[in-house]
């Protein structure tokens, strides 16, 4: 998932943002061509959802990439193992065209990591560095606060020789709101620690987890500062924290071993299912719908729900669709995305290398936000198209699924195709349990619900399907980046 | 809790062993006079009962213990400093004696583990050495076993140069009778192995969780065996290893350092409340009703259900009882026990010391299965007091815990003092999520519910102000040690 950036309510401004550009564009122009879905496609979208609630193959798919290769942080050698095993599954899937495009990005290592607290308490604390943090040995006083703003309030200097500890517990949420707050702290909290004089900055993790699992994640030190150690204490190490001082002042030793090491390229991976080009409407076999997820995870778990899920569902959903008599008019591209994690570097490329074809790109959806049951559907759809995505919602009714027009953003690998112009859905998964596992060692195999994973799979195959059967567009356009 | 010998079958065992005894020496002596509870004491325990229910007092001596000294492992500066931490609270909370015993063993120590898969599908697994295994670095192929069974079965030589893996998933169940079996892997699953010419071994941990989280546990290696490196795979980890063994043949390496390292000695600690003397029966301050639990941990966590809760509701029950305006006639005693983790060896000391006051332990129980409620009450009464144990039950019975004679066994540091003869009672905690946590990084103060101890500690009260209180005994006589 989008580590940083795209909190709820700024994926939401976003999607209003459209809405209202997509409104404001219409008197000008010639009124678009009212989108509609064929009845036949209605009918075949029916079928399909069974025959995805039946299968496995998203779950299979899900257990090959985090059983035979495990963890992958972008640029290590199980990355580039894993974009192998990426090419190869969309082969053996059947998948008509398969490529890769390269995606070059700074690669960051983690080699150790340890923190102990000193003197008459003298334990060891569990944390993890932060990604993008440099390596060091730091010892000093801990000085808590409570949230990043009184951190950042601080003037400088008054840290001097100490480390901060940002103890903000993030609020568990359906839709994953309270991880706005709580990847701020991770993002811009080392910055001020810095600001503040500090020699190194921990934080209580930002996650809603009970376990000695801690949270890493990339940050970012604001230019012209001079990075410190930085890193997250799992949340029952933050707890004992606070209690200890609330016994007296403490000492702490971090010593993290991790850093930048050169540059890594690494590869979107692309797998195509050609479309029969005989849609009746405007599109044709050179037009896309694109799903996907994101190829490489962090490297402490084996990137179970962030996020072989999404490369397993949105993989499962195009070989299904792939598998039937016919196939629909426009092409099914799915992309698993490079170096997500590290500041949405496949994404980024993704977008610069198809930005002449975002037009082209009819609707695109990701999957990045676990495993857990999709329980609400909305899309940019413009006014010409609501009506062929209300077909769709209501395609997607009978698997749990509300509609939510108004509502969410693109997916994070999809922010940059989409200020390019792209249309966006959103298949909105239940992420309660989301941050109890997401970039901690815990995110393993043994955490995917299989049910929940067909129902992800039948939900991206009915819509991918659907929309990639539509008689008309759904507001793409290619737009000039800003 | 005792790591390896006391199933719950052997302890029911146990506790039968110790009824026939007692019934068939009756009538070879002069018939004891029946044990009765006097009413005052009734009145007054259920007084109590309520005191303890409203008081956090055996939470906060948990908490105190886990933050301030955290993990303590036995023989290590941590443990020296709970050693400490236990005299001070004692006399803080206005014990009348306390006393230091000392107890030495072998000292073990951990420093560092890792394990990796070889090859092409190369990754990180995460274990713990096992306690009491040798550190080394061992390389070769992996071998599965479904049980203990599969490989004890094997000839000798059957895994040269291999390592050994014990896949065994050990059962939930509230008496924890799921440990016998899954701890069993742990105790004789490296002797097995090496006797087939394994050059390491690894199992599943004993444990219900799936958390990253390996449970570490003490081992035995059988005499003659040299000791080969031995660890225990988080539950994930073992899930992933078992599919890992399906797509091809796997290497492991497995990299320990750890070992013993010369002896050590801690202590076990002592607090009295000085028995009013005045009973009007068979006893008086010269005799004590013990409660305790073990004041040592595991290192991984810090150990937080095993035992600082023991000690903690031990601790407070005792002190509740100190708070009264009248004392009961005899004199209670709590006892922290040394080194419990790596073979009870506190519990062996203090039998070995008091062995001929083992008639003057009226009864005895220990705290030492977590933090969980208590549901069940037993003892080894005799039948001359059966009726006190059931004036006992029916003070327990408003706080939800059954009456339920010819159950159990004793506490694991209770069991040499029992075998020297000393009457022994069970307060059954519920042990359903115990071992998500046993021995783990995991088993920290977070997971205690203040609910649960304070009705433990008004357990204990309740019992232990009663059996102080008793006109009679519970059948306690000193035996010669077999």
């Amino acid at each position: 998932m989008r580590p940083v950036h795209w909190g709820a309510a700024v994926t939401f401004a976003i999607a209003s943002l459209a809405s209202a550009v997509a409104a404001a564009a219409l008197p000008a122009e010639a009124a678009p061509r009212e989108t509609r879905i064929p009845e036949a496609a209605i009918t075949t979208a029916a079928q399909l959802r069974e025959t995805a609630l039946a299968s496995d193959l998203g779950y299979r798919i899900t257990e090959s990439l985090t059983t035979e290769v495990g963890a992958r942080l972008a640029g290590s050698e199980a990355d580039a193992r894993a974009v192998a095993w990426a090419e190869a599954k969309f082969r053996q899937l059947g998948f008509d065209r398969v490529w890769l495009e390269p995606v070059t990005f700074p690669k960051w290592e983690r080699r150790s990591e340890r923190a102990a607290v000193l003197g008459p308490n003298a334990q060891v604390l569990h944390l993890t560095a932060l990604g993008g943090s440099p390596g060091g040995i730091v010892e000093g006083e801990v000085v808590r606060f409570a949230d990043l703003a009184t951190l950042e309030a601080l003037p400088a200097g008054a840290l001097a020789g100490k480390i901060a500890f940002v103890d903000y517990r993030m609020e568990r949420a359906r839709d994953g709101s309270g991880y706005g707050p709580g990847s701020r702290v991770r993002s811009r909290g080392p910055s001020a620690a810095i600001r503040a004089g500090a020699i190194g900055f921990v934080m209580r993790s930002a996650g809603t987890d009970s376990h000695r699992n801690p949270h890493t994640g990339i940050t970012r030190f604001d230019e012209g500062l001079t990075p410190v150690p930085s890193a997250a204490l799992s949340v029952p190490d933050a707890d004992q924290l606070a209690r200890l001082l609330q016994i007296r002042p403490q000492r702490l030793q971090v010593a993290l071993d991790c850093g930048w090491n050169g540059e890594a390229t690494s590869h979107n991976v692309v797998g195509e299912i050609t479309g029969s080009g005989s849609a009746g409407g405007t599109g044709g076999s050179d037009e896309v719908v694109l799903i996907g997820g994101h190829l490489d995870s962090w490297d402490l778990g084996t990137g179970a729900i962030d996020d072989a899920a999404g490369v397993g569902i949105t993989m499962a959903a195009a070989a299904l669709i792939g598998q039937l008599p016919r196939r629909p008019a426009r092409t099914i591209r799915v992309v698993a995305y490079a170096n997500e994690e590290q500041g949405l570097y496949g994404g980024k490329a993704y977008a610069a290398t198809h930005a002449a074809q975002a037009g082209k790109h009819q609707i695109s959806a990701e999957s990045d936000f676990g495993a857990g049951r999709i329980y609400a559907y909305s899309s940019s759809a413009p006014v010409h198209a609501l009506a062929a995505d209300r077909q769709i919602a209501e395609a997607l009714a009978p698997l749990g699924i509300a509609y939510a027009p108004g509502t969410g953003g693109p997916g994070p690998d999809l922010g940059p195709l989409v200020e390019r112009g792209a249309a966006w859905a959103r298949l909105a998964q239940d992420g309660t349990d989301y941050f109890d596992l997401h970039h901690t060692p815990d995110d393993t195999f043994d955490k995917i619900d299989p049910a929940a994973v067909a129902q992800n799979v039948a939900a991206y195959a009915v819509f991918t399907y659907l929309a990639a059967s539509a008689e008309g567009d759904f507001g793409s356009r290619a737009i000039a980046p800003k």
